[in-house]
């Protein structure tokens, strides 16, 4: 099934917004067995009725976002419709709809509303829960040699759901036969991007399967796409090979993992923050249930929050400097005498781009994990990167430390600076 | 000037990555007036021969991002050649440059290593000054009918800078007597997207300028494209109308702004949060310089927390619950007391998606700002959102409502609980 993505958007051919599309619609479609084999994205207006017209005779199918408002500007419906020679007529049951959404909303209607309900008698409405806009569903017509056409809305949170529930469900019913091949990631923490691939990567290639892998600041997925014999076989090659260092083989991101594990254990965690200012509990706290374990978090910026906050002794931060091994354990195990937690992490470090000096250069973080009942565990890492992306890798590490020690696996012995981001991909 | 984009990558295809070379390249060329026409992207491989040639003759200049790494699927550059008739030399000076770089971080080099040493004489090498395969540009060949063609690493960050040092200053000056439009863009904060649009929209519609709005969680750009003249007038227009809630006239984010405004007057700041988690901690410290006046971040999500952390009576919980403007109070003023800073902002709501009730349903909020010597403002907002959104929207509350007083402007009134994301588009 060749399927093609076209979106329109001016703000896309500005540089203003970021085209989210295509990546909702591959992952939306991918489970089914169908891939995107082009995408195009063209500015509001006539651009769109030669790119649309393009993709008669090469695309089977092709999913348009985007132009469907009531603005000037949208005008992917009227395209559509002289393209396929169909005319426009007012449907009142989309009319309702809107009227309807209106008034529960208490918004003023305007007259260019009413285009939306627009839409030709051969096309299928699809219903939009969370917009005005209906999609519609042109089907191949063979006297025109054009593909089957879905009209989409642009905005994500109307877009996602009637991808799911109208758009999906469609073309499952065209393509039956469709090879649905498994895709499996494996999640890998603690490791870097080619210290993966040396690791799996020749034998993987010597499987009749595809092999990608992604990598994101402190962490890399290793994606494997094929029939199921040969993905039971290429998956117990990476658990022996990774298995320590996996976190998740399905999309949980690794704080997602750390509250649950944290709350089947019925253990509570609290965060120490210096150079990662809040990022870690921001990042905890963004898992729905992490009231349940996330007690505190004291981002002590200043020396003084260190000593009043943590109970960090002032004539440590004077012999060792604030960002030292004895600080960051003293501040972990302060959070943990303060919020009463049974386990806490702490971070300081120098997140640049000032404050380096020869000795304790910019990227250097320290990192301690205090658990109630236990001894402290500090880690030294470097992490020569800029501010957001130095804040992310910590997180990771030291997420990823109280996620081996919760689990009792093998703590990381590298130090992974590298690979913050950048994918490659090869076939195998 | 024709230009189009072509993006290469398998991984965009699956929807494991997000593409966001388009923005980046927009960005990149729209200040010498230069914008793109169409954007293509297409798996790794094969499909790249046909989606570049079909640019032969329609465009003027192809930028082509990706597939000039070392695996068997970077062939961007054979396909190149070989459209053009070009011959692969092998060059010393790359393959210098990408010796001494493996030399320099203490990596091994592989054969395939030597393949990004490639190059047709007739191509110009772009450096890399962050990665090792280099850029290349083929000028167009009448006889070909081919475009002005641009081959550029995938990762963002050999991308960006390449483009910057290498490729605007190319283009700049295959167009001379390009129009350099001037782009102006307002960032309103503390109003919904149709709310600003209803204040400004129509007049601008009137003048010959090109207007588009770009909302995100929190916030609304009013973007103005026209000539200089004309702009002014524009420019004078929404000031007068939206002044209040204009937070800057760049690309400063609210909390770059904040962090600017709190060092040039001498002030410092703390904040408490219970539902925002350290989001409002963690923005502010992802501004460089943020050390010199952001001094303690408390998140007090557990109640004990905010009692032993800030001083909040307990009293006062048992009496009002968590979740109520009493809290949102002594949480800010006793983050004053804390951390000695001259403000202090202070957060608790709830996220949800559990925990709401029939008097505070899920997304009421409470937002503090204590001064130090002055009373402090307590604000009530509701936003039923998901929870990262909530976040932000708190976050951009809280932010704006210390800002307006720092610059003594007036609080805003309405209750921003419109517009989590998606852009419209007019021309006028």
């Amino acid at each position: 099934m060749r399927i093609e993505v076209l979106n329109t958007g001016t703000e896309l051919m500005l540089g203003n917004v970021v085209n989210t599309h295509l990546a909702a619609i591959a992952q939306a479609l991918f489970p089914i067995g169908l891939r995107i084999e082009r995408q195009t994205t063209v500015p509001d207006g006539e651009a769109i009725r030669d790119a649309l017209r393009e993709t008669f005779g090469r695309a089977e199918v092709v999913l348009v976002t985007g132009g469907l408002g009531p603005t000037t500007d949208d005008i992917t419906r009227d395209i559509t419709a002289e393209l396929l020679g169909l005319t426009l007529e007012h449907d009142e049951e989309i009319m309702r709809h809107i009227v309807e959404r209106f008034a529960r909303r208490n918004l003023r209607m305007t007259d260019r509303v009413k285009l939306q309900a627009l839409r030709p008698r051969e096309a299928t409405v699809l219903h939009n829960a969370n917009g005005t806009a209906p999609g519609l569903y042109f089907p191949a017509m063979q006297e025109k040699n054009s593909p089957h056409i879905f009209l989409l809305p642009g905005p994500p949170r109307e877009l996602l759901p009637m991808l799911r529930e109208h758009v999906v469900p469609i073309l499952a019913k065209l393509t039956p036969n469709s090879t649905a091949f498994e895709m499996r990631t494996f999640r890998v923490v603690g490791m870097g991007e080619s210290a993966v691939e040396e690791m799996v990567g020749a034998d993987l290639l010597a499987m009749d399967i595809e092999v990608g892998y992604c990598a994101r600041p402190g962490e890399v997925d290793v994606r494997l796409i094929g029939g199921s014999a040969l993905l039971d076989r290429a998956e117990a090659l990476v658990r022996e090979r990774l298995g320590a260092s996996i976190f998740t083989a399905d999309t949980s991101s690794l704080e997602q993992v750390v509250i649950e594990t944290l709350t089947s254990r019925n253990a509570s965690i609290a965060t120490a923050e210096s150079c990662t200012g809040g990022f870690i509990a921001n990042k905890l706290t963004n898992v729905a249930g992490a009231s349940r374990v996330f007690l505190a978090g004291y981002v002590t910026y200043a020396n003084d929050a260190k000593v009043a906050a943590l109970g960090v002794d002032t004539a440590l931060i004077e012999k060792h400097g604030a960002v030292s091994e004895p600080v960051a354990r003293a501040m972990a195990e302060g959070s943990v005498r303060a919020s009463g937690s049974s386990f806490a992490l702490a971070t300081t470090g120098i997140a640049g781009p000032d404050g380096g000096s020869v000795e304790k250069p910019v990227g250097t973080v320290f990192i301690a994990l205090a658990k109630r009942d236990a001894n402290t565990v500090v880690q030294k890492h470097c992490f020569p990167t800029d501010r957001e992306t130095f804040k992310n890798l910590v997180a990771q590490a030291a997420l990823d430390l109280l996620l081996r020690t919760l689990d009792g696996r093998a703590l990381p012995l590298e130090n992974f600076s590298e690979g913050d981001g950048g994918c490659g991909v090869s076939a195998g």
